[in-house]
């Protein structure tokens, strides 16, 4: 995201960057070198002293990062120069343990898995915060009666707070893909050149457990240069979570154009604002998810397309993931922020809802009309019936009620007052009182 | 993919064609049609009579699918013409009881559920076969040894049941994810036109749990008209799975090489047979595995895409599963079939694998040398020279072992019996044949 | 699209289908192959009495499709199976001049060639078609007011042709687009099995020549069995195209959503019926037109990334074309006919437009207030004073005219009759009109 | 591509970072700003010294970065507080003729095209240059024999010449589709709030031009603000060149691998060094031409997407492009930098391909013995003999010559020295030169 740093945080957040910069990356990649110095200590394959030294001199503040990039130019890759910085700055005695056994790629692996530990876990506290916020909308507007929309169309009377618990719903199962997630990748990654640890002899595998438990990883049983499944399980986990994101804001995007005007996102002054037009609230928030989302989904086939690597590490497949790994994070901090400040600050105009629930003079609940009919018509003639009404009624622009009134089928078995009680639209949100009841019972449980 | 029939089971195996087959989908619609009448009948819905009529009438051999296609192109979906024949079927009396409160999503979702739980077990089984046939292999070669590959050049020696190891490390939690994904898809659709059950009133939630009885799903909180997330993980938990798939793909297209030529597929007379040159082995259920993984990741961003609908039912996103699930499930089928396949058959040339190990003439384990040399001169000092060794070699062509013996700084080390010792490539497996080991071992285990 | 055989023509036409059916793919390389008997007979190269023979028994109706589907599971592809029936049916004499010095990929492209070039085509015809009768819309409502939206938000007044004109504007240079690729992709594939033509000797160039001529096509300087841009390019003009076609569809979507109102999709009896509501009209052809675009935006990388094959003819990118390039050409096809039956068919409410332009009391000509404002006030307080009537009209519900005219600052610089007319919807359509007569002005150019 | 930054250039030029960093993207802005005050002076809507002032206001070297993105947080774009800055640097008086009659999109859009139009430029310049030195090598090597690979299987001979001339033949046309999107995208973007320059009354269309010609750019016939199609098709051509680069990069690779070593990428100390094994030379320029078209591939369907915006300014789908379009630029920088330099310094081990070809022992051109064989005993005889020989041959391990020679129906057809003659590599090159020549012909031509 080139150019982007004039957009702020609009498609990322300042945390989640922080997480994935060139300093934190170095910071991470030295954290990785220097729990192998210790480790390696532990289990006796370099002294003591040479780990205190490394480890002390692991601060990723004195390093140049500049003369990182310069040499992984020409390397191809930066733990070359950073491991020669670190023994640098270790001493001879202690520099020459630097690395010790290691591959490139254990130390980027392992140090993208510290990053992305971190990362799933800030994703986790804002969609539960959001869990948190949507939960009390559900419950506030719980009998607050909207029309609800399918295809774009009036279809039946629903509530504000059954739409709220819709959101809410998957989101519970969002967190538990973001944890299984987390739990899948914390893996640390340490085997040498071809993940045998040939370098180390007998005790490779000791020192690849030290190394697990210095960094709070688990130890899988084969290395994973070449199995990116994790990295690519990740990304799935939070590609879902955006998608229930970004449903969220189709809705809240269409609420609040200017013929609907139900729910609007917070304003502070300038926010959404149009340079020219000044009465423009502008779906900001929503709009930024979306394009986060899309992004996301975009970037979910690189990390799967990079499992298919050759051989014990790979070609050109593996090199996509710095490329696609920390944007998606970023691109997914955006969209969960975004979405948290969207829930905390909506404005809901739930006379608005009511009135465009009007707009069609009781069309919205032909069906609860059809079906109310089929009892003694059977369903086929009373849907023809009904639509017949609808027909008349849009083509004559008389409200639906009349219509129907004079249809001597219709009259012949419901009089005027049975008609219009039949056709307010409050009697018809069957469930969906249940639905929010359940979903908030849900969250209590969980 | 339309005209793809004259490439047979390539691109999909006629089972999984079967499930996803306009004659199947109409029989899944007709078990949730049959279905939803047994239960309204339980719950006292509709006449017992009524659902035993339906019920036998939903035999889909008696459909006649062009006039559901003829009319799905003016309804734009092909339940209401579905339930139309079924109707007729069921004759008048039971006839109007057909779809009785249900919304044409609800159907086409049940449906979509109960193949996507079909389809997700096929899988299974053919990966749980391929685990069982890798772990043999793996168990077999544990200690052939063979080139181990980085950047696709030779970089140390592990074995080929190690490499055997690595394609089946991942597949367990495969397995896992398959099993996660059928759980989560397993559940009921029902909720009328806005998801809120309003046709039936009170019993509306008695009427999907009776449903959800009958076809042996799960009631969910809330109905999921416009939260695809259980079909996006799906599609996730597939591609994963063929990432891995394709990995083992990757590697044998490339140890089939004429150059390397260590793996070759299972050959049947005329399989991946030139029809120009009789001397061609091509690797031809690898390119389609690769070919299949490919198509499913691409797949993989419209079923995510489809999770930003609108409102309670949503107009265009939703409309790409019925283009991308069933085809994602096919083209796994097919990746699925290739893999046991190319597992159970394929040829190894162990003897190969050891001569093209020799190839480098010990370059192979100039890591090894280094660490030796590292242990007095430092890593520094000890890569330096290595490399410029290894450089002479290379350049002159000579035998690593010769330039080595010629250096110095290596002669007043090592004799030249003690280098060779040093530079046989058998002992630098490290810790490969424990990687096996711990992978087989788990097996049993899960 | 496996199962899809129920949705009819919904994900693609026909016709369209009928160019990518087995049948036709049958066809088109035997065409190919008849081609190049009667080829290598001018040149002298086979017996003119064998090219007779072979071209009178290519005839797809005589050929087996499932002993060719059988028999490509085996081989890898239909192309020896039915060079092998070609054989058969041309009789001993001429039977072993079929495929003479060819190789699978040069029948196979070719043959897709010609079916490419077919379909695109049938885009094009549809394309213009489309160009006419939007143009004859755009004619008809120059002058028609309605509102012109932003972010989903009113924004300023325009016209109904205006919005027209803008559907219409690309679709010129997509024609373009498609012939381009049409001439691009318009090149013969025939070069033997490394593409050195090395089974002829010296004739091959002159076979090359004279079967682009039996086909009609263009000959080459090298063989592209490893050079796919031109398949690419062509997916990539398809997917341009309906991209504008899906803002015509996002647009007529949101134009018809029961709170705007002011465009409909044709109805047909039944059409966009739903199961349950009689009054709804969902707009059908639009949500396939963008189911059908993503699910082409999908394949793009695909076919993009078949280019990336490996060395004379590739190993697993290839093989994703057969399964991509078909299957975009039938959903082009589905967006290009949607989108035609929706410009010819859709019904304008120009009463409901200037209805909904009125709906916020002047707000949305703001912007003009502003600028008359910002002439003796600067953009900036103007800007400032305007956004303070909006809040307060929205904030109060009260008509911006009546908020304006009681701010001080106003009110000494316009009376109540000047503001009136300033806030007049009709005066603000600036250049819209001759947008519209300058993109017609085009066509006729063209 | 956060984190990027210690990967140096291997993501992307400096130069092209350079065209889309935060501070070139202002001063991008800056130059429409200024040029839309000069234009507006021109035609006398603003005065001319208010156009001077704004002129030498826009500096982007003065601007406050962090302010603007600080600001851009909360009014969803960069563009007003830039503004703001740009009025408060020209003065009270001329500031207030900042931004005339322009909306937020007219600026971004217009800098945008400045930007792509730079940024196509940067990638043309690298591909003729690629393009001069590919033509260079396959001039030198047009004769140099070498085994053509087809499924990862020798095939049938080649030439090194014939190899680069593949490489090259596809460029010529990618430079043409360059020059089309540059000269399609070459549109300003000018049109106010609606596109309908409203704000500016009669001289609306006059300040258009004067911009248009300010900077360069056609003016078109509609504003564009939701027609999206230039951008996407700048994204397309760019990511068809890329195509074609990866398949350089893929057989650069496979050329590589130790047991081919046919090609090696350009050495330079340390470059493609192991952290570990110093007798590696991986291919990193190749790594990254893959994983950059990979990434590149990715964002052409969110281009694709972003066309199918909503009304007359879009909902999300636009905000896509400032994501993707800097982004897919720096990538292709980074493949065509890297394409550049292979051509450059790649080298050529002419004798190993030689040896290579004869690894097979004359298996090779077992086609030609085929088609030999083919005109006396008919093209499937001939295939079935040859394919047993190469089975025999290939199963006992022994020279395909003598297998051959053994064989009753070709021992009385070719005595040895007819078959070794027949079976010499270097005679089965075909039309191999012939296309080099035909190849650079062309380039001449052009």
């Amino acid at each position: 995201m080139t150019g982007g740093e004039i957009f702020g945080e609009l498609y990322g957040t300042a945390a989640m960057r922080a997480v994935w910069s060139a300093r934190r990356s170095v910071a991470a990649m030295l954290a990785v070198e220097a729990a192998l110095a210790r480790a390696e200590a532990r289990v006796g394959v370099i002294p003591q002293t040479a780990a205190d030294a490394i480890s002390a001199a692991a601060d990723a503040d004195r390093f140049d990062l500049d003369a990182i990039a310069a040499r992984a130019n020409v390397v191809g890759y930066p733990v070359v120069p950073l491991t020669k910085q670190l023994a640098q700055h270790a001493g001879p005695d202690a520099g020459r343990y630097v690395h010790w056994g290691a591959t490139t790629q254990d130390i980027l692996d392992t140090a993208t898995v510290l990053q992305a530990r971190e990362a799933l876990a800030l994703l986790e506290t804002d969609v539960r915060d959001t869990i948190d916020v949507l939960a009390a909308r559900a419950r506030q507007h719980r009998d607050d009666v909207m029309a609800g929309r399918t295809h774009l169309q009036h279809a039946l009377p629903v509530t504000f707070g059954y739409v709220c618990a819709l959101w809410l719903a998957p989101l519970p199962d969002h967190v538990e893909r973001l944890r299984t997630a987390r739990e899948r990748v914390r893996i640390v990654q340490f085997g040498g050149a071809v993940g045998t640890l040939a370098a180390l002899g007998a005790r490779g595998r000791d020192v690849a457990a030290a190394l697990a438990d210095e960094l709070g990883l688990r130890l899988p049983d084969a290395p994973w240069h070449a199995d990116r499944s994790a990295f690519a399980e990740a990304a799935c986990a939070v590609a879902l979570l955006c998608g229930s994101l970004a449903k969220f804001a189709t809705d809240v995007v269409l609420l609040m154009q200017t013929e609907v005007g139900e729910v609007f996102e917070p304003h502070a002054p300038g926010r959404g604002g149009s340079s020219t037009m000044p009465q423009k609230r502008n779906p900001i928030a929503s709009e930024y998810i979306l394009a986060a989302t899309r992004g996301i989904d975009a970037l979910v086939p690189l990390l799967l397309g990079a499992m298919a690597g050759d051989h014990q590490r790979s070609t050109g497949p593996w090199q996509t993931e710095p490329l696609a790994l920390p944007q998606l994070f970023v691109l997914a901090s955006a969209a969960c922020a975004h979405a948290l400040a969207l829930a905390r600050g909506m404005t809901v105009d739930v006379a608005r809802m009511r009135r465009n629930l009007d707009l069609t003079g009781g069309l919205i609940v032909s069906e609860a009309v059809s079906a109310a009919l089929a009892e003694t018509l059977g369903h086929e003639r009373a849907h023809a019936l009904v639509e017949a009404a609808a027909s008349t009624a849009l083509a004559s622009n008389r409200p639906f009620t009349d219509v129907l009134a004079d249809m001597p089928e219709i009259a012949e078995r419901f009089d005027r007052a049975d008609l219009e009680r039949l056709l307010d639209p409050a009697r018809y949100t069957g469930d969906a009182g249940a639905v929010v009841d359940r979903v908030l019972a849900r969250l209590s449980e969980g």
